[in-house]
């Protein structure tokens, strides 16, 4: 392999593994590269929130000095800001937390330093993983949104300031800022990847996610984060199952979806793919009103220190959607609870006849402005449900803007997912 | 009201709220007989992890100089030490956290706060809320164990150094140590009570749990915590519909346990419940192994800092559980969390013709000596479950000690639960 130098921070996570092994490069070269990265571009895209070049160095430096520590070895990664680092401040996107120190690295974290990984840096998040706006942009066109609120994540994988990193997701927030970046966000099944040193939004639907360039990426990722072996490149089903499923939100996507959704169907069926139409049943459509009830109960519940300690710190909006949850009955919220339960529990004849849906993700590409981070509904559909979910940065719209495909598997499915995802990516390619 | 100074600490929340409201006494002077109580006792008990007279009687001070905050206005409280305080330390009952300071309240503690009650100190859990006791006695008799791992929360109740109190159950930590020690011990459904700021020992079991001394005393701090509606003393069911399920660990049950499940039962209907038997499906007998596997793997996960970074600072038995966790494959994992689904998926026709389930709570008495906590079993059954449930300090064994009943709701009646559980502790009384 020769890879330019100047070029490392363009590598997917298993070609710069492979590099170190063989001495090609360092991991201290792959993380200058993406230093340098970001000190060319970071005024514009604004994607870090902590970034400490010789701790990060230092990491690099370490992992040079002793024999291959895992599959992640020399791997950068950029960490969302609601996640614990034992090494770096942890501020949430919120003044209450300037500056604040975690005693201990979140499972996540501690997991990726195990297999290798080089922690980059703390990225930008929107107020406590909310909808509330931050200061990073779109690195394709700055003048629009990156999505949110794992918006610093997605950014700087799609800048090349950093090779993987972590999102998280309560409504949308991995799904969408990846499509709208042009990335692959992929959102394990709830529980597969844990959750010790998140700070929550609404933990009954909050999920750590996984943001790369590639599908070998994101498999690789959570194959450290849960222990199983990796299954990209080990042979994918000859002839996918392809459920297409527009679902109730179809008459909202804008014609840049609708035209990625059904490109992708009939190139995905003329190359080999067994493609049916399959509709969700009709009370999946009362799941998007459930969600935002949980979400709002939880996140107010979860908030209580900040609510009663540092109400005049937290932003207008934030506020609002506190006391509209702290408002809200228990039992409304338990019927919510009930509702998501019983959807649940039909998923296994809607899976009956595929591997995977293929569903839209976004309703469109990223909307100019920075004030919102887009529609989340499309991502939090499947985010109540539990299920893995991945997007695909397989399509562009009118603008040039990336509008990514998502993928769903089955509740647990996560491994047959990424293998179809992997299949469906070679099939369709990237940049179209 | 007339209460003896000395005597304030004996009392129930209700009834402190109502004494100070009347002015028969101050939250400080409650206060003070907890300190003093703990004073006198807490050489032999060994309950507190962090207790700072001074912390606690400046709160007691606001509360006395302020009206009435809340429905727990001036009621102590004792946090077990896996769950956050921004003023006192955390110390999960390990070194690596000596003096620990967390930059937030946990969500519970912040709502206590709130409701007006005082947070009197940290209370003793076992290592990271596991299996490795801690120095804590059984107040009733110190050579035996309180159970664990809540272990100082429930001694310090059972003491009267405290009137309420956090635990937290992952296999059987709130309901064998309150059913040990003679006290009331709830577990709420689970994602009733909101676990920011509470470290995680296996995320998809893990639940807060209320510690008291009276049914009320549960349900009005399930009330602050959720935001319902207080439901003791506003009428229960007349004839309550009552489900004998002695469940597949019915052999297991020593004499002390079978005599004060059929005397209950017998009692029960003897007072108007309308007694039924009920069997469990089959396949519930395999959920002890299930729960076992989800507190192994997900323990190991939630553990990866305290694993990769301070392995020589943890107890051999804890270093075994992890190792066991790491060694376990996702796919027996992913297969114990189908089952618990399935299971839980099973319980409509569970609960079809009663409000609650009387099951056995604990083998017997708290066996003899410190080294272990108990047997969990009985109680991890039901944490699997999700479903609420309730200890109630009903009877005595052979020695003298406590043996708790146990009640269970159906998945998210906790209202029902504990309107159930206050009728049946006036008809059985407490102290037989």
């Amino acid at each position: 392999m020769t890879v330019k130098t100047s070029e490392l921070n363009n590598l997917a996570a298993h070609e710069i593994v492979r590099g170190i092994e063989a001495g090609a490069f360092t991991a201290e070269a792959v993380t200058r590269a993406c230093l340098e990265r970001i000190a060319a571009r970071e005024k514009t895209v604004k994607a870090w929130a902590f970034l400490d070049r010789d701790h990060a160095l230092a990491q690099a430096w370490a992992l040079d000095s002793e024999p291959v520590r895992g599959p992640l070895h020399g791997v950068p990664v950029g960490v969302k800001d609601v996640i614990d680092t034992a090494d770096m401040p942890t501020q949430m996107g919120s003044p209450i937390y300037d500056d604040h120190r975690p005693g201990a690295d979140a499972s996540c974290v501690a997991l990726m330093r195990a297999a290798g990984a080089v922690i980059l840096g703390k990225t930008i998040t929107c107020e406590f993983a909310g909808s509330t706006a931050n200061v990073t942009t779109n690195p394709i066109d700055p003048a629009r949104t990156p999505g949110g609120s794992s918006s610093g994540t997605a950014a700087a994988i799609a800048d090349h300031m950093v090779t993987i990193g972590f999102g998280t997701q309560t409504g949308g927030s991995v799904l969408r800022p990846s499509s709208f970046c042009g990335i692959v966000g992929y959102k394990p099944s709830y529980n597969a990847v844990n959750r010790a040193g998140l700070k929550f939004a609404a933990e009954s639907l909050d999920t750590i996610g996984l943001m790369t360039r590639t599908v070998a990426d994101a498999d690789a990722m959570g194959a450290v984060l849960t222990g199983r072996a990796t299954v990209v490149g080990k042979g994918a089903p000859d002839r996918p199952r392809i459920g297409l499923c527009r679902t109730y939100l179809w008459p909202t996507a804008e014609p840049a979806t609708v035209s990625a959704i059904e490109d992708a169907a009939r190139r995905l069926a003329a190359a080999g793919a067994q493609l049916t139409e399959v509709a969700l049943p009709d009370r999946f459509d009362r799941l998007g009103a459930a969600r935002d009830v949980l979400n709002d109960y939880e996140r107010a519940h979860a908030m209580a220190y900040e609510w009663n300690s540092h109400r005049d710190r937290l932003s207008p909006g934030l506020r609002r959607a506190i006391e509209n949850g702290y408002a809200m009955d228990l039992a409304r919220y338990a019927e919510a609870q009930r509702l998501a339960a019983d959807c649940r529990g039909r998923l296994g004849p809607v899976f009956d006849g595929c591997d995977v849906l293929l569903a839209p993700c976004v309703p469109g590409e990223a909307p100019v402005g920075l004030a919102s981070t887009g529609d989340p509904k499309m991502q939090g559909l499947w985010t109540i449900l539990h299920v893995p979910t991945i997007t695909l940065p397989t399509h562009k719209g009118p603008n040039g803007m990336p509008v990514g495909i998502q993928l769903v598997g089955a509740p647990g499915a996560d491994t047959l997912l990424l293998a179809v995802a992997d299949w469906v990516m070679s099939r369709l390619g990237a940049d179209r």
